[in-house]
């Protein structure tokens, strides 16, 4: 670590130096991040690109008193940094040490922990206007936000709000840098790319730049030469009619023009917008030269070339190839992604498809609705969107698209435990909350042909929406059926002790179960539903044959497929005992998935120690009456 | 019934009408409203606001080749009587009557049945694309949406794609009536209020019925004359930079400037925004002069006075009253309402506590993130929802709120079967989605008394959030607890037969069950736990020493508080049988609560029948092996 780096404990030592010593700190600070990236993986990309903003935030502000809110918090590397934590990025994202995200339980400096997109604004307004109730006036928020996350419905629902508050101590910082993961689209991310081509914006840079020290910056939303500026940058369309107040642009990568910017706004006393252009892995030219998302999260990777390690095949590559194959044979497919359009693998089908692949932004809840207008229109439209991620839209799932019993297939990548980015991006939630939506259909395939063959049965249903689900990572390896059950599939055939029903990849764990149930002299019969909602009827009567049923699926345990099998017996009145196995329902610390999974107890050898207790609890005799 | 409108079994008859005649039509259609409503209760005043807007459209669009998409759909009355359906106003919204939303099953001219607000430019959008990619190139979809639905955050996310593609034949209309349910918030709707009262605006809505035969009325974003309209109506400042065209504002009670609008907006052949300003109410005196919310939805009514009949105490009004009570014992209570001031019974609290309560429009999302910002702040908010709308919210309430283990109380009225407002209305969800939520404890009031005493404790949890959720209609009469089982009441005590277990207002149907079940000679304990998340563990105990458990929700049965009484049960090995009633997991049909009750069998008798019959079929003996 860098001499000045190594010198500051918080934001006071931040605030010491001298403004000739802040170049070299961001040098040390993107050296680090470098560093630091290239051994653990992280989010290198954005974090280069807010060097100089967040250090001219905390020498501004004073955190945490002015509390700082980081759009889904990936680039608050910096922020951490200088706050104390520079030493812990020797273990970033590694079990037990520091988060990928803000952690209140790392730093009082830290407030929100979720990393979900487009929310900063909200939670500034929130904790602004309690602020001005409580009548602590010293205190401003910062909410900073990316222009992609301004493409999130959430943004507008929070700018409208601020705008009726003009007495709100409440600075967003926009930090534009013409991207999410990738471009940002729509009417916001096109006419921002037109401007950044023209000379006129490079002249405004320099024209603000120059001004600083003299003219007032914050300008009315009717004040004429503001009209000016707006026809030239984009992203305070919203705001200017709104009623709110406008700094910029400012070039986020010029310390001083940034403090100066954020001063001014700090000093207005209501709500401003300061408008600060960047550039993703700003300083790093693997970065900066990498197109498709200029470094947003690499793994770990080789500091000289920038090459990441090849990474083999991953449940996103099946899929991705499959879509293409089933695009070429009918031309009514058609796919969504919600601006994560190389994440989800889509970038295949948009290649050899591109009117038919639409990227809505960050607004799943549009992309859902937008799929049930598709639908409405006679196509049949595949959204392709992390498993967390489907929470947004879960209204639009179950009133738009299920309602209308409309042919939408959804597909959940990173369902599951997901690991190191902690417990906002764990896919632990949809086969629970998915479970109410009438008429829905859910798959889980156990490897990569269930995944092909899976996908394939769900562009097929036209009635009714579908879902598919699959975990982070390297695709499981193949394990074939060794018989059928209804539409089940066996893949082990026991005597009638233990019908162990296990559910897509947890099929391998399920199978070690069994070997080690042998040696306790318990058989136990091993089926994949492969589709979990609705139940294959074939498992009432399996069941009942059974001495005690097992499930056991990587979701919560509340609510999941584990809950749907008990209910589908009490219902056809068998009562045998029913174990199930999942995620325990709780926010998960970060590390890495297998090692997460150990922890929970979704190994063989927890599953076979648990449902070994369970069967001597019950052999003397199974059925006693409490 | 008029006689012109009688005339009108499609749009092709009133397309045959002369302009003279419309004006009659009008009175016509508005005398069928009001007549219907008084008798049977509806959506009148936004319905009086769209007659020529209806007409209009009906005689330039081509319908059902043209889709017209109503968002939320409460003002598709005029377009239900000009689609054929004037006769079936005598039943509307009882049982096998016409429904109060399009409905599909109704009309091909219908295409959207949920009435979840917001959505209707992400239909139009998806359609519209849909048409492109088939060639189907003469087909234009028209997406009806009122200002108050654009302060939600979908509204943004579908222009913002609206945008990006600017050949889709798709017409805008923002019917812009100043208000959603009350008058719109924030930034627009603020902007917009301070215009009515300027004389411009006026002068405006002459120029252009003036115009509207000789000029082009399609204008660029960048022409110079829009720029001056632009300063004097809001709606449009979300549109323009971002390349969307833009017609108006027109007189939407001028049913020939309408025409004339429409019809060059269908002619120019990309996404138009029509801007068309109505007043709801229109017509009917006893309408326009309700401050409140101009009639929103009256019950039935007296048409002479507009007085509706006095519905008695209803649970909102326990709610609001004890809000109030608690609001002035601790000033860190806030309130937070999503456009629904009076229908949640917040007005009381804002009368009292004007600076503590926050309307923040139709944006459900930023409710629950504001909420949460406001709780980082150090308060404690009640935000007041109906309980079919928090499914807007959930990633927010689960990441935002119970993420941060933040004191927010969520209060869900309208919770379980409301009935006549149909399919998305429907509080049958709540219950079963927010199991998941880590943290998060959920209570649901038997009666009055129980709502005060819960809602008092919810608000006193200081480090977690919580839900409390009661239907709509009347409070349910009083039930005493005759003794206490760990945390939960006794409310009546029996031999150890059946335990059932009844949540919040279905107390009443199990005791009636258990009088029922006595009859039988099956003796019922009956419990209500007042807090069923997480559920109290005397529970286990209690469970062991019966021979049945069964459970009574007004909730989905799918993944509910039945579901989570089976799970604990297993959890803690103890097997016995397990029998859950709730809402079939299907979309209901609209009808009157207690005849959805009784069909779904959720009445006292219906109970007993059901677990007599379960008791039934384990008596000999009941513990036997499958």
């Amino acid at each position: 670590m860098g001499k000045l780096l190594a010198s500051i404990r918080g934001p006071e030592d931040l605030k010491r130096l001298d403004v000739g010593e802040l170049p070299g700190l961001a040098g040390e600070i993107r050296d680090l991040l470098v560093d630091s990236c290239a051994k653990t993986g992280g989010h290198l990309g954005p974090n280069l690109g807010v060097v100089e903003l967040t250090i001219a935030l905390h020498r501004v502000f004073d955190s945490p008193d002015d509390p700082i809110i980081w759009d889904t918090g990936h680039q608050s590397y910096v922020h951490k940094m200088l706050t104390g934590r520079a030493e812990g990025f020797k273990a970033l994202k590694q079990e037990g040490g520091l988060s990928g995200y803000p952690s209140q339980g790392e730093s009082g400096h830290d407030f929100v922990e979720n990393s979900h997109a487009s929310t900063a604004l909200s939670y500034g307004e929130g904790m602004a206007k309690a602020f001005k109730l409580r009548g602590e006036r010293d205190r401003t928020v910062v909410s900073v936000i990316g222009d992609g996350a301004l493409t999130g419905g959430m943004a507008w629902e929070a700018l409208n709000n601020v705008a009726e508050h003009d007495d709100l101590r409440l600075v967003i910082v926009v930090n534009d840098n013409g991207r999410s993961y990738s471009p940002t689209i729509g009417g916001l991310g096109r006419h921002l790319a037109s401007l950044r081509v023209t000379r006129r914006y490079e002249e405004m840079l320099d024209f603000f730049k120059g001004k600083l020290e003299n003219v007032p910056l914050v300008y009315d939303a009717l004040h004429g030469f503001k009209k000016g500026v707006k026809d030239i940058v984009a992203p305070q369309v919203m705001f200017e009619d709104l009623g709110l107040k406008y700094v910029g642009p400012i070039d986020g990568h010029d310390e001083q023009a940034m403090e100066a910017a954020l001063r001014t706004a700090r000093d207005f006393g209501g709500p401003v917008i300061v408008h600060c252009v960047t550039q993703k892995g700003r300083g790093y030219a693997p970065a900066e030269n990498h197109e498709e998302d200029q470094f947003h999260s690499p793994g770990a990777f080789d500091r000289a070339t920038g090459l990441e390690k090849p990474k083999g095949r991953i449940w996103t590559n099946v899929f991705a190839e499959e879509l293409v194959r089933l695009g070429g044979e009918r031309d009514d497919l058609v796919a969504i992604t919600a601006a994560m359009l190389h994440p989800t693998g889509l970038n295949e089908f948009a290649e050899a498809f591109p009117t038919r692949t639409f990227d809505v932004g960050i607004a799943e809840q549009h992309a859902l609705t937008s799929a049930a207008g598709l639908a409405l229109g006679g196509l049949h439209p595949v959204v392709a969107v992390y498993a967390t991620f489907l929470n947004r839209a879960f209204d639009q799932l179950l009133m738009d698209v299920a309602l209308h019993k409309l042919p939408v297939t959804v597909v959940l990548d990173r369902a599951g435990v997901t690991g190191d980015d902690g417990a906002s991006h764990n896919g632990m939630w949809d086969l629970s909350i998915l479970q109410v939506v009438p008429g829905l259909r859910i798959a889980v395939p156990r490897d990569g042909e269930r995944l092909e063959e899976l996908l394939r049965e769900a562009v097929e249903v036209s009635d009714a929406p579908t879902v598919l689900r699959f975990p982070k990572g390297p695709v499981a390896a193949s394990i074939e059926a060794v018989g059928k059950l209804g539409e089940m599939d066996v893949l082990r055939a026991g005597d009638p002790d233990v019908l162990l029903v296990a559910v897509g990849p947890m099929a391998q764990a399920a199978l070690d179960a069994a070997v080690l149930l042998d040696a306790q002299g318990i058989s136990a019969t091993v089926v994949d539903p492969r589709w979990v909602k609705p139940l294959d009827e074939a498992l009432v009567l399996a069941a009942g044959a059974h001495k005690l049923v097992a499930v056991v699926e990587d979701n919560g345990r509340v609510g999941g497929v584990g809950d749907a099998v008990s209910r589908l017996l009490r219902d056809n009145d068998v009562d045998v005992p029913v174990r199930t196995f999942g995620i325990p329902q709780r926010f998960l610390d970060h590390a890495k998935r297998a090692a997460i999974l150990g922890q929970i107890g979704l190994t063989g050898q927890d599953l076979a120690r648990e449902i070994t207790e369970a069967v001597a609890k019950r052999s003397t005799p199974i059925d006693a009456p409490h």
